[in-house]
């Protein structure tokens, strides 16, 4: 379950404050051009430490390529990425050791697995995502060689959608001790019609579990999303001209297969839940507490899941990609 | 791809005017009581023919057990279940056997596999559910023996939420030969702490595909979704008690595991596609085209999705429970 | 579990003496021209009652083909493939329905499941095998677009290797109410260099499991099999000529990958464990007993194991042309 | 593809003369008692070096444990296992960059992928293994807890028994430039009845896989093999008692299913293929040539399979008996 994808297959490993984060790609095609070069300005875009919106955790985040490629190019053979933490604070938290933090997976942990590792959050903790970044770089390197480009952008920050004002709202909400939430859209370019399966394995599925699969993503959307709800099939359905659609309203999917439009995700991003605020909770014995998060969060985390959601676009397209080369 | 589920796997097959639908379950616990009358019952409710408000197509949708129950209790081996299609008018469908109609999947399954079966969508069909409730039948037995049941309700359709006048909507879109779309809440209640895995197969990204992967929908929210990114973490984070949850903006998942509160799925469901009206289009030559799309329709596919839409909630959540048991 | 293959994915279902046995094959390429002549010749080949060397059992094994095919062209949607079971004796096994036969999986279903469909030893019978031969004839049909053949053969039959003398053995084990064993070679020809994964999904480790996952096959080789193991090097290397190999001690596969060679194989197949003879065995309550097992059984398996590791064969080799599509 | 296994899911990575060899091991149970001193001695056991009788590579393989361990007990996340290759001689390839050597996978990678790494074999080197048995350890040491242990040891080489005898043989094929092969028998005891599923899933059928899928096995039996096909079925069949069986021809399994016996598995290991005996292939170009292969070879590769063919059962084993906890 720490694996995606069924033919270009990406098995993350690491904790917070453990040794390292990296991951391991299966499927990868050979004679692929790769360098470090095509994957660390990818983690730099998620990295801490970067901006006074951001956590302040202090991470180069160096990737190294352990295996799968010669002479840089790929082989075909396994690929393992792995970054070292260096930054790490275990010693942080001792105070919350005991103490279910709201709004985090501590009390999900505990409950599944009788067990956590509670320095930072452990595996749940953001900086799993590295692997995802490292992933979603060698594919979108390779979806590159397609014509294919993923791209997102901040939609809104709190329900705020001015750039300008979006700063300030992150800016205040830490100033409060809070955090903030927002929407991401992510935009695929270059997709040829085809990709995706008709039934379980659609591609707007896919979609659906690659984002819902990044904590803090509580909604998902393809194309216009919840707004088809209130309209009439004349109004929704995208008509179709000699050498195309003339409109997408779909968001470039239909019947669980891409059309050769953009495809249109947009995800809901709830706040942050490490706050400085007291909150109520109950230790690990059952006993009623409270809690204040200390520590280095991102009052809002919808920047730094930029990359992380555009890695997992990528995932899902390269692993149609290569499913429908199979059948060409 | 016609295969959901890693330990309770369903593998659906059947055209809409083909032989026959249904789906054979791989991994169904051995033991469990189990007859016809388990099964009918569901997919009676998601049955064409029985209002004015859904297509007027005439099938019994009566079920066949074939394989893996002995003495009315499964075996633990593979159930097939079959429905044999009855009413089915292949000869309707020449008026448009070259032409793609908008918001089908007509063109995209032509592009995926250069033929497509043009009989009433053909496996793109609603029809193909059948498989997926009688599946999801077995799987609320099994679950309704772990105290967990699952339930559908509709929120809206074309922006009303008065039960009263949701009728009327529909009946109206009818008679001006287009459709609406609507929104459709599905929650699970019993459900212990623990279900779902960290990472990629976070229950919550188990939840979206399977919403994501019945036909027509367009966006799927888990809690409250997409109105979480307006909010503070200090008003979106559910504080904890001595007992559980002080509130559940959550929708019962945490991390990707269950909090053991409700499980609550929002679903954005399109208006029909097929509508009376004409609209322009183009034939499987590339040449400009109009369509009117006749046949027995449905006018809002939202009242007939919540049984299929119960069914896949029932099928992540059986998957995740024969998991969780691995790793007692 | 009772599904083979990644790219042509292959579900059984069905019990001895159960309504119908089949199988659901997802993933076949579209526009495979395909009819029930192509499924209908296999299975009547490993078809009972056909004569005195087999098991009487009359059942015609006529095969309908519900859904994947349109206009005598597969759809690439799922092709289900259904046997209905005629000449069933349910009450025949009214005898040993509380007794454990001797080499039969009875104890074993017991111990695992805590139920067993007693009827013709239910699911474990050799009966579950006409899904693997109508879906390997759809799998033959597609190899054979690729210049790919199979084809197996009796090699020995109780250390018996001459075919007039095979026969005999037979008939003098059904007269003595005993069984006899024997090996089996299969051979494939055609194959490109290149199919099979270098390491976990070698060519040959498939093959071991698809053969081994045959009732009554205790071992598999490949080439030379057991007799590399009293070798020099020298002796067993393939050296390479500039248009193929001197020799094929290697069976056709090299580091898990086709060499373009003929693919041979041979496995063991045991003697039937239905015999007339009285054996000791013990009761589903645990006491000592004997059993002789009436009704009709194959003196001698072989013979109708044939089309079933060609079968076998064959859906490993295009599963494994399939993945290979994805990475030319 | 380099992955293993469906519930303990371990994916290897890494070439010979690359960075690190090593695993990642998903869906090991929490809560496990794991320090590297239950890794290191299994690594010990297969590492070159060590004898006159193996290849004289001089790596210390170290092993790290790079996540999923907390506290000295498993998380339930994943565990990464990471060796760094130390004596690498990648200047020692030059001669045979261009050459492919008989009896390994040169040419079939590159058939297969248009590129190899051609130092020391890269990913189809034994040291791939490095990756198998360090997880294969973790398996030992969760099986362990449950009373089930695994041992192989050596039958033959060269046709040899005689332990005496076996030394000289290979003592005497690496004198001679040669190289030998021979058998090694596994044997699990402890294991419950019960493990294993009834068709494509049967455990002998997951066992043959995971041998088989070892470079250098040509065959593999299960229980009495090859031997059975000379039998009758009065001979074979292991009759019960009211506590057991009388015999166990059979080798601990029956309808792919353990019996509670002995599982007993026995594997031909082909002759080393590299010799420094002159052998005719062909280089890259598709021109004759000869080609004498130097390096530091193992003479006879069988001592150094046996721990990896006892990893390899291991997690056959635990994969089996996590399934089976999903059905208790």
């Amino acid at each position: 379950m720490n694996t995606f994808g069924n033919n270009f297959r990406v098995t993350t490993f690491g904790e917070s404050h453990g040794a390292a984060v990296g991951c391991v790609i299966d499927g990868c095609p050979a004679r692929l051009p790769l360098a470090l070069a095509d994957i660390q300005p990818l983690l730099d875009r998620r990295r801490p430490g970067t901006s006074p919106l951001v956590s302040a955790r202090n991470e180069e985040d160096k990737v190294e390529i352990l295996s799968g490629v010669f002479e840089k190019m790929t082989t075909g053979m396994p690929i393992a990425l792995l970054v070292k933490n260096q930054d790490m604070h275990g010693h942080d938290y001792e105070a919350i050791k005991e103490k279910f933090r709201p709004g985090h997976a501590d009390f999900t942990f505990q409950a599944k697995y009788g067990i956590r590792d509670y320095r930072g959050g452990g595996r749940s903790s953001g900086r799993e995502t590295v692997g995802r970044v490292a992933a979603g770089a060698v594919a979108l390197k390779y979806l590159s060689t397609k014509g294919i480009a993923v791209q997102g952008r901040i939609i809104a920050v709190h329900g705020v959608t001015s750039p300008q004002k979006i700063d300030g709202e992150i800016v205040a909400a830490r100033a409060a001790g809070d955090s903030v939430g927002g929407i991401v859209e992510i935009r695929a370019t270059g997709c040829p019609a085809g990709l995706g399966d008709p039934v379980f394995g659609k591609l707007d599925a896919g979609i659906a579990a690659a984002m819902m699969g990044i904590g803090a993503v509580k909604g998902v959307e393809i194309g216009d999303g919840f707004a088809v709800a209130e309209r009439f099939g004349s109004e929704n359905n995208d008509q179709m001209t000699p050498v195309g659609f003339a409109s997408n309203h779909a968001g470039g999917i239909l019947g669980g297969i891409s059309t050769g439009q953009d495809i249109v995700v947009r995800i809901a991003v709830k706040p942050t839940p490490s706050i400085a605020k007291v909150q109520k909770t109950r230790d690990i014995h059952g006993k009623e507490t409270e809690i204040r998060v200390g520590g280095r969060h991102d009052p809002c985390i919808v920047p730094r899941i930029l990359p992380v959601a555009e890695a997992m676009l990528a995932l899902v397209l390269i692993d149609a990609a290569l499913e429908q080369e199979k059948y060409r």
